[in-house]
């Protein structure tokens, strides 16, 4: 690989923040965020607007058959392109960099390359994923595992949403159920520039994240089932109150993980995020409690030994208060590791550029920890202020913003000279699980 | 008062049943149960169905302007009322026999007493009392409170429900927004039967309970402000999570009833029935909590020594957490201690009967409560199975509620009878706070 890897050519970073404003307005919730749940009319109205830019800026666009969106330019070979992008789908109160930046950036290397004339070995691609989130349907980052052959289309299609809408349905409601096949095509390499939506860049006054992994994902459903009674006149020791185990629950993953990151150099989060009470009213003891359990860690043994602590303390707790509680599983991820060659040619880039540059990992899930499982993978990461995401007062700098987009540009024609050894390229139908 | 208090008048039990089948089909939920929240068209349609009984027995039938409804047999003389009732309205997973034996029994005491052409001194009057959960619109025991002067008018109208529905427009739109005057007249004395609702007489094989008093009620919602943040890359010292320290107080609950009710002779019950998180996503913290607080206790200066230790608490926590946390009285009554010749003329019948029968006081609220603010009342207890209550399982044999039923009758007959010292009927408006 080239060791020089930047010339002058740049983004429009006005255009860019442009976009990001214009698609921030598409399920605007207040605080300045938006509302887009995978697959809904807001999420229709998003895609078609992105979708509508991809034309315009004359890429061939298709969707294929779980609802991506790829936008293509051709290259010099008519071979598997150099891919970025991400998603433009939100949780609920969703901020308007999360996906949207690593989409619109993508959008930004394509006219940069048309405005000057610059041909590629490769075709390059531009892609926004499905149901990122999870928010909606379980599990989070659906339609990249599926591009890569992860989930079968049929099972993917058939997912039973936290409203009852069903994918396959809801899909061909908005217009998004594509003819292109899935799995997709694999990419020579794959880019994705996100924002950190945590606070250690802007912590220690790093500009750019070259991103090394990402934390595996343990996401679980728990429904307790005690039993409803009168708040006055039960007897707390002759309760089953499904309200008290699932707070007990809540309380004890904060433990665990505070435990669990003192005595350990890695760092285990948990978070209870949804809970949910039945009959929910205040002088009724809760006969059915609903909650999520949110663990992750770059470690998988240690991810594994949360999850066993977590089972031990629900089995105990439910036995004691006589409720019975039944477990999903809506997500479970193991740890990802990027490819080096890719993490060291974002670094590479970022420094060449003149931005102060980071090795870390990621924690939270991306579209990039599914492709990884078929062609070299990395991802660029930009401060988030105060680390808050999810949530419209999610920030980042203009000017970060730019500089993202720059390295993300810098870093595909950097690997669109690279010649992966095709030992990397795994076929997708090998890695089907 | 006469120690020979019965005779040979017995309530029609197989009605008294029937018409309790009945109205459970009124809003029915799967398991047999009701849901009619207040002033719902459940409840409307439930309303209907008794006052059309009560038509049909004879009775002139009245509703104030809080919506409660008085039925009145007329007495030998034009004086005040002897009053039996109890509600209609359910929580959302009601049983079959909260509220509505009480005031479905005041039906079978009119119409024995009429089938028998007894003439009593005084008017009878059955009621059932506007909102008694409060399980819709804070506080329970609306009606009774509006129809003793323990609340104006005015500001009961006003109320806003969970659903943010307003009292005095559902009144009005399901038709229950009468023009008898509130505060009502003050009755000679006031009988309430209802189903225990608790373990007790079950446990020690007795079948009437001569109630006593109520425990005093704390209801306090509390609004618990953090900061919403991505699940996965938010350290877990740098969070602002409203859900944990939700949970925190709902599990701080459980001990602080634990430890009053172990070291105390008195039996403190305390619980987090209502929790609602925001944005309520897997892999979100949330920023925002809801929950209620119950707290119950027979003794007052204990049950403000368990407020103060939940207020100590949710400050220490909210502190800890970085979090806000606003309070809101939903509710706040008093203990209360019926009148001793009521609750003697109750265990008196009930011997007198043939039937087991113990003092005792209830967990529960009840419109006696209210009522026990103007005039002599007292209140007869029936055993529920398993002591289960708030639930569509609620249940007490046929024969402890024709028992109920006749202990009833004959309170109110020995009543009628009783010349009450006149110092004992305050007036309404004295009693205003």
């Amino acid at each position: 690989m080239n060791t020089r890897f930047t010339n002058d050519l740049r983004i429009d970073g006005d255009r860019l923040i442009r976009r990001i404003e214009e698609l921030a307005t598409v399920g605007p919730i207040e605080g300045g965020g938006s509302c887009r749940l995978a697959l809904t009319d807001e999420d229709r109205a998003g895609r078609d607007l992105v979708g509508a830019w991809m034309s315009e800026i004359g890429l061939s666009v298709s969707v294929d058959a779980i609802g991506n969106v790829i936008g293509t330019r051709p290259g010099r070979i008519n071979g598997p392109p150099i891919m970025t992008g991400s998603h433009i789908d939100t949780v609920r109160t969703g901020g308007r960099y999360d996906g949207n930046l690593g989409v619109l950036a993508g959008l930004e290397v394509v006219e940069t390359l048309e405005r000057h004339g610059v041909q590629t070995e490769h075709p390059v691609a531009v892609a926004f994923f499905t149901d990122e989130e999870g928010a909606r349907f379980p599990p989070d980052m659906l339609g990249s595992l599926v591009y890569v052959g992860g989930l079968g289309l049929e099972a993917a299609l058939d997912i039973v949403g936290i409203d009852g809408a069903i994918v396959g349905e809801e899909l061909a409601r908005i217009g998004y159920r594509g003819i292109a096949p899935c799995p997709g095509p694999v990419p020579h390499a794959f880019v994705e520039l996100h924002v950190e939506q945590g606070p250690v860049l802007e912590a220690e006054g790093i500009t750019i994240g070259a991103v090394t992994g990402v934390q595996g994902i343990s996401w679980t459903e728990l429904t307790i089932t005690g039993q409803s009674n009168h708040a006055g006149t039960t007897p707390m020791n002759l309760r089953h109150d499904a309200g008290y185990v699932a707070a007990a629950i809540a309380v004890h993953l904060r433990h665990l993980a505070l435990e669990m990151s003192d005595g350990r150099s890695d760092r285990q989060v948990a978070t209870a995020g949804r809970l949910d009470l039945h009959p929910d009213l205040v002088n009724v003891v809760a006969g059915l409690a609903t909650m999520t359990v949110d663990l992750r860690n770059t470690d998988e043994k240690l991810l594994r030994d949360a999850e066993a602590e977590l089972a031990r303390f629900v089995a105990e707790t439910a036995t004691a208060e006589g409720v019975t509680v039944a477990e999903r599983t809506l997500a479970r991820f193991e740890p990802v590791v990027f490819d080096d060659r890719v993490v060291e040619t974002v670094a590479g880039v970022a420094t060449e550029l003149g931005h102060s540059v980071r090795q870390m990992p990621s924690g939270a899930g991306h579209d990039a920890q599914m492709l990884a499982r078929v062609c070299p993978t990395g991802m660029v990461f930009v401060p988030s202020r105060d680390g808050i995401s999810h949530n419209p007062a999610e920030y980042t700098a203009p000017a970060d913003l730019v500089a993202g987009a720059d390295v993300l540009l810098h870093t595909l024609l950097a690997l669109d000279a690279a010649d992966f050894d095709n030992e990397t390229k795994r076929i997708v139908e090998g890695r089907n699980q």
